[in-house]
């Protein structure tokens, strides 16, 4: 690793100092930790290329990470390995608004690429909560979601194009054009295993000219829940739809005094967009389809829709506020099962005595429990994983998902066995050993079982068979 | 070859009639022929594995063919190999509109979807002009699009999963669940590269309440092109623009009678769907926006918006009234570029004699220029060829691609260095080896030179050197 150092040091700026080193220690997941053996602070496609030769050279793991605000661990440094933070690369190198694209570097926030077009009247769609933080290049590794993705879709349908270093430090274009291999569908999500995005093409999208918001009140989660079966069944698709449950809206309201209506067992919030006359339309049948909630607000400008995002947006970080410790989870099912979903969540919480607070997407039926625990409380962090665990099985079992937005990293990896047999991991891990025959790019992440790529059956061993045959011409 | 035949035999109808043969040499694309060395005629994916394995077992290649009407050579046979036919394979497996997707075998014709669903008022919304007859298994090797394209997308943006058998005969399942890595979308347009589509997870779409569609008449095509721009730039996305020029406008007229506006130097068809309101507000929008047109008519039915499309959707057919021989090109430019691409195209005409009638999809820079010409002239198809190709390099230096919708296939393999560097193609090849290290599976499409998969720079030719040196600890 010595030698390493002296030779990144030769690339860029290079962080050795322990108590420096411990800031990157975990991503937004803190549950799991390590200290990186280096952090390498490129400022370049062509520093990082030279930065994952050198990874090469010693066999030396890497790890790519952005802001570090990933909930499943994906940025989880070695502590045998190379952290690159692209904190450095943060240029909007072009905007082209007549072909409403931007190509930005990977260190650029999400916020940042709206804000670089929004007096033009266009901005980026996708939307995670940590939007004002997060990197670019971390949404694309993680092919990040956030509540406008029931219309918009996520981070994979808005990237037309990436620069990447591959594992063996070549620099590649995979874009959308319709020859070849689309390898950018598979390289988004692929959580740093399959390379580094090092130039990010993004499509821009038009502000819509009108917005409504509105929080609907309901006496319980299941009326809230015919309410979303009926916005769908009627056709309409809302930029959002959220959900939050009793306890979620008691830790809003203990964080940030959200004054949601009294007494709800659930809120619905539900934001309609585009050219007015079409919202104006949706909105007279959403006030139909929502006529029996005990309570409507309606948004009367942006500070008011502020006001009732405020709440949901902060979710999270609020059931601090009413428990010592909490695990997010992030599943998702077929929207047609989220009642018997939620009724198996409630089970598992009143079996478990964990409390269980429910914040989602119902739109999409992409869910996040928050399981709450107090970790002084002995057993209780165990019993809070067994429950957590549990719901991803539900998910599963509804013919869901172990990830709706927040990746498998390092957490679910050993969750993926439950949701893909032997042979369709093994045909990922073809993939995988195709770019990354040493297993030096984000190893332990994705995979349930570290494996080596000779490991892997399928995975050809010996030089090609037709090539000692002689037998080139057949083809 | 006679061993396998003898063995398809066991597995499911096989064809070896030299006549019935004959029937499979070539797929929409004439030009080029082979009569494949055995048609099998499977009714099953675990009778396409059980092929495929043999396959693999005598070292033969195998190509898959749905309709045969592709129109780049994708399903070209191989006359040392198989060619595996799903149009016995028809069945619509599931059909669930709560979750708004049906299940279907690979020979399932594209329209035959819609038909299951239309009642119910659903549709499948990717439509290439063959869809009467074009199969979904050939539509998802293809990534086939269509003239609705522009507002509802690619083949690619309707599918949700596929069954696939892989070339070693594994039967495995790609999906766009957030979890792993989303082989779909490397997969679908693959062109039969990296397995063979089984059953296939189709997104259905609402019909649209309301359908507008109007004809503009324009002296030119430049007066067409800015009202395209103008159109896009107004915000407007309709589900079709489409532009014939008056060569194309002739030979539809010749053909089909279809009536369009006598001396029109281009026709512009653009149609509007959506809920009520939305369209006629976007309606009033185009009047305005096409107020220079000549002669603008719009449809008062359904009888009347067939007679606007039979003229555009016969177009190719129809050349063949005006001209002995023909070549369909399918080339995609950014939108912004249509006009200098389009002058080219007049330049490339004048100089080497040849006529070119231009049939696009305007809206997303699509266009299918036909290059025609007398077979019986000598030189006269070479000519055809040489204005083909400079159309291609004309997409090229303007930031397109060599196809827009119709694949790379057999024909445009040798384009594929143009558009592409060294590295882009060999990480495309990590891929089709990883999933197909014999080379087995439809051999001598989409990569220019059939290479070995031993011949790939980055293709692992020994056994992992971390699995020799015993250091397999270290990850």
């Amino acid at each position: 690793m010595k030698r390493l150092i002296a030779r990144l040091e030769n690339v860029g700026e290079v962080i050795t100092d322990p108590v420096r080193l411990r800031t990157y220690e975990c991503d937004g997941l803190t549950y799991h930790r390590a200290t990186p053996g280096v952090v390498v602070l490129p400022e370049s496609a062509e520093q990082i290329a030279a930065i994952v030769r050198l990874c090469n050279e010693y066999g030396t793991p890497f790890v790519a990470r952005g802001s570090g605000t990933g909930l499943s661990g994906g940025a989880l440094p070695r502590s045998d390995g190379v952290l690159i933070v692209t904190s450095r690369m943060r240029r909007v190198l072009e905007i082209d608004l007549d072909n409403r694209r931007a190509v930005v570097e990977p260190g650029v926030t999400n916020l940042a690429i709206t804000e670089a077009v929004r007096e033009q009247g266009f901005y980026y769609a996708p939307d995670p909560s940590s939007q004002q933080i997060c990197s670019i290049g971390g949404n694309v590794a993680e092919n990040s979601g956030g509540a406008h993705c029931l219309k918009y879709g996520f981070t994979v349908n808005h990237i037309l194009a990436c620069e990447i270093v591959t594992p063996d430090g070549d620099i590649v274009m995979l874009d959308r054009m319709d020859a070849g291999y689309d390898l950018l569908g598979a390289f988004i999500g692929s959580e740093g295993t399959l390379g580094i995005a090092t130039k990010i093409t993004v499509r821009l999208s038009r502000t819509p000219e009108s917005v409504i918001t509105v929080l609907a009140a309901y006496r319980d989660i299941a009326e809230g829940g015919r309410a979303v079966s009926a916005i769908i069944a009627a056709g309409i698709v809302p930029a959002a739809i959220e959900m939050m449950d009793a306890l979620a809206i008691e830790a809003a309201e203990a964080a940030v005094a959200c004054r949601y209506p009294e007494n709800a067992g659930a809120v619905l919030i539900v934001e309609l967009d585009g050219p007015a006359p079409e919202v104006d339309l949706q909105f007279a049948q959403l006030r139909e389809i929502c006529a029996d909630a005990f309570e409507l607000r309606v948004a009367a400008d942006a500070a008011e829709r502020a006001a009732i995002w405020k709440g949901r947006k902060s979710a999270f970080a609020a059931v601090g506020r009413i428990s010592p410790a909490y695990i997010v989870q992030d599943g998702v099912v077929p929207r047609t099962s989220l009642p018997q979903v939620l009724a198996g969540i409630d089970r598992l919480s009143a079996e478990h005595g964990i409390r269980v607070a429910n914040v989602f997407h119902a739109g999409d039926g992409n869910l996040h429990p928050l399981v709450l625990f107090d970790d002084a409380e002995p057993g209780a962090g165990e019993r809070a994983e067994t429950v957590s665990g549990a719901i991803l099985d539900l998910c599963i079992e509804h013919g869901g998902s172990i990830t709706g937005e927040h990746g498998v990293g390092v957490d679910k990896a050993r969750y993926m066995p439950k949701m893909f047999s032997d042979t369709d991991l093994d045909t990922m891990q073809l993939v995988r050993c195709a770019f990354d025959p040493k297993g030096l790019a984000n190893p332990g992440k994705v995979f349930p079982t570290p494996r080596l790529c000779g490991e892997v059956p399928g995975v050809r061993k010996g030089p090609h068979p037709l090539v000692e045959a002689g037998k080139a011409e057949q083809f």
